[in-house]
């Protein structure tokens, strides 16, 4: 067989494996959407079943022995690349037994039940045998891979591809000893949550301060969709079709608009990736990180900026007659806010990678093995006293806050804290070559996506993290502009101007 | 292999063509509704290739074999006409050779394409050479099956199974013979359309009628959804999850209406299937013109009626204060305006079943060869002059109006007019256990509901049109119930009222 054809065949199933993700996608987003909940059941099993036959395509031994031959061919960079990735996550799951698959996908699944029943209950006592499981059975599949490193090494890797232990390390002890106390010395200086934040303001006029930034942030209604969903996402369809949802509060406005702004973020992102990717598996970031580093960007460092306020402000007032009174700088300084919060997703930009050092600080110290499930509860609460100042009154607001375990995601969260790190790094670089200050006040948001498109999106995933950062900013991964982002600006809205 | 094995087998094979099905269905719904057309290109592609997928285990081998094995076999009586119409429907297209099949729904992709520029350009011309190959292409196709009855009568039945060109032919002659002078009578009274039925009604008005039909009708919301798209239609999920569209026109608001009634009928057939036959060939509707029958008895004998808008017209006066000088009898009178009209799908109720007889009547011709292409523009603008008193100004109007025969649709239009006759008779019969008006007067929709589902709905497609008609109203199809029907009805409005 020619490399020719070999490539072709890998094309075709390629093409059929982006067929079933794109069904799923679509399935999932309806789920999320608009489905009604009497169908639930049903679809879902259904979905179950496609997943299914997805999986069976993705791992055939037809497509296997097709990637191991590829992986020895000389092929042009970007297509080396895709086979890499694609063999790189296959050697993850070849080796495991069917049946331990199986009880894997099952363990998650009933773990995901008691979860949600034990946070509605408070019961930490009820998830703990299953979170005792789940960290088992993830060793346990992680046993037959190839790779020998540490299994929390090795999850990490899972969700940020060249990210270690070492490099998290150095980052969280950066935040622990630097961010910690900083936190602190804002929190002593009392400053009230403006009341205006709570102020009611009608579904109506937030829809209209919603097309107000979609417009400026130069979202493309005809290649995307804003639907509304209990949970904010985004949802990547193709290239060309990029959605994401809203929730609208009406007692909390601004957390709907800057939930909806970090969606644009991972929505422009696929939205930028070169069209010659689509359908392959390089059409998507390679890690969590890298796209949370654009949803952050969006969201914080440009959405919560004064530039960016500063041409659009006016049009929100004029829309939303309940901020009359509200000046740009007091707006600024609402939307930045610092509270000490219990509740991860609610946290505001300078607390937030605080809440994912406790979730870290965990995790590994759960698969070191010098934690166990054991009290776990109040090691979490321990831990958010001591970098928070704050104790969970129950377990429902500590430990059982999040899905993620549940559903056996473990070394996910990290990737939260890393993305706003990342983006603080993508800013120096832009910064380098144009005015962003400038862009935003004279209401050119293009040349920002242009930017960010140039230098990052448009290579979707065909480099590593530290691949990219390294030649655009010079630098791999550092977490000091993070640090040093969060300390100036927090200094300057806060203490500073005071 | 037991037959409980193979049972087994084929409940499993079944289960998986749903699961694609549903993705096909959800891709489907979310192109015509929400799906951002930039993303349309991509998104047809890989729903192409799902359906292939789906074509490939619908007509595997292993799934034939099994069929053919459990046709042989004693089974329930449900799963013995489950087999039986899946079979049918494998021994039309297994003998087809896979070339010749895939010409074919070529020709019909390039046909559709050319047939929307003729149509637009109002150029038969054009079309013409196209509806040629179809029509021989279509004859080449079925040629290939074991079944030997002419053309025309095999398409018919493919559409409607039972049904004959002698019962359509029995059907239309009677509409030629009694509708086509009784129209005529009407129209010569010269009542013109009253001008509050082109008012300007704001959607948002309109939205809140759709909130008390839908309440009224039952239409319950935790198992479907009331999306918007370009043209109005109705989407099986599940038999928990049955949605419908509308398309509010603001200068013609009844049409928004009775094309969401019409669509609430399907939605609502499909949701009162007997539960047991989710995921199985039998869970719809055997044929069109059943389902078609359940629609059209909302959208005409139900919500046409006096009675049925006694209840809710206050409400519905409330809402759209333009309605204040309307009396319910005027009202009544505006929906079911008699018009000589051009176009099938704006038809009133008397004069569509006309539209549908013109339509009959060239496709037998063009199959049993007394008609050929060649000038049949003029052919059907004579017809229409002959039948329905009014001559197309251009083929644009004429015989470019309707999508069906360039997607080689050959026998599908009868089904609209035959179901609206059948639900004539499925009213007859409905009458005699209930009292229909008092339910409707009573604000009891439920029981009209509750009879659908017990004597027609729940039946999903285990028996045929004739049968089920049979065991229900005593008769096979009747025309007469419909003539009688439409005669009573207009006469009634438009004749003895003055």
């Amino acid at each position: 067989m020619t490399v020719e054809t070999k490539l072709n065949q890998f094309r075709e199933i390629s093409e059929k494996i982006s067929a079933y993700s794109l069904a799923l996608t679509t399935l999932n987003w309806d789920s999320s959407t608009i489905a009604p909940k009497k169908g639930a059941s049903y679809r879902n099993k259904m979905a179950a079943l496609l997943s299914g036959e997805l999986f069976s395509i993705a791992t055939s031994s037809e497509f296997v022995a097709l990637i191991d031959d590829l992986s020895t061919e000389t092929l042009d960079e970007v297509t080396t690349r895709e086979i890499k990735q694609i063999k790189k996550n296959l050697d993850k799951n070849r080796f495991i037994p069917k049946e331990v698959y199986v009880e894997y996908a099952q363990l998650t699944r009933d773990a995901e039940n008691v979860w949600e029943t034990a946070r509605d209950q408070q019961d930490y006592e009820s998830f703990k045998p299953y979170l005792k499981k789940l960290i088992e059975m993830t060793k346990t599949v992680v046993s037959y891979r190839k790779d020998k490193r540490p299994v929390y090494e090795q999850l990490i890797d899972d969700f940020e591809t060249g990210i270690t232990i070492a490099d998290y390390d150095v980052f969280f002890k950066k935040l622990k000893e630097e961010i910690v106390p900083f936190l602190h010395k804002i929190i002593d200086r009392k400053i009230e949550q403006p009341e205006w934040l709570c102020r009611n303001i009608s579904i109506e006029k937030q829809r209209k301060v919603v097309e107000i930034l979609m417009e400026y942030l130069n979202y493309d209604k005809s290649s995307g969709y804003i639907g509304e969903s209990a949970h904010p996402f985004s949802s990547h369809f193709s290239v060309h079709d990029n959605r994401v949802t809203v929730r609208y509060h009406k007692d909390m406005f601004t957390s709907s608009i800057f939930a909806l702004i970090h969606e644009v973020g991972h929505a422009t992102y696929n939205g930028q990736v070169d069209e010659a990717y689509q359908g392959r598996a390089i059409a998507d970031s390679m890690t969590y990180g890298m796209h949370e580093s654009q949803s952050r960007l969006y969201e914080n460092m440009l959405g919560r900026s004064h530039s960016f306020w500063s041409s659009i402000y006016p049009k929100v007032q004029a829309v939303v007659s309940e901020l009359h009174d509200v000046t740009l700088d007091e707006f600024i300084q609402g939307i930045n806010h610092v509270a000490l919060s219990l509740i991860r997703i609610e946290a505001d930009e300078l607390t937030y990678p605080l809440h994912i050092m406790v979730r870290y600080e965990i995790e590994q110290a759960l698969f070191n093995g010098t934690l166990d499930v054991e009290g776990l509860d109040n090691v979490w609460s321990d831990k958010y006293e001591e970098y928070l100042g704050i104790r969970p009154p129950h377990n429902g607001l500590g430990i059982l806050q999040d899905i993620h375990w549940s559903g056996g995601a473990f070394g996910y969260f990290p990737t939260y804290a890393l993305g706003s790190a990342y983006s603080a790094q993508w800013m120096g670089a832009m910064r380098k070559d144009i005015d962003v200050e400038k862009c935003l006040e004279n209401n050119d948001f293009k040349s920002v996506n242009d930017w960010l498109k140039n230098n990052v999106h448009r290579h979707g995933g065909v480099y590593e993290p530290n691949e990219l950062l390294l030649s655009v900013t010079g630098e791999t991964f550092n977490p000091q502009y993070y640090v040093d982002y969060l300390i100036e600006k927090y200094s300057r809205l806060f203490i500073v101007s005071e």
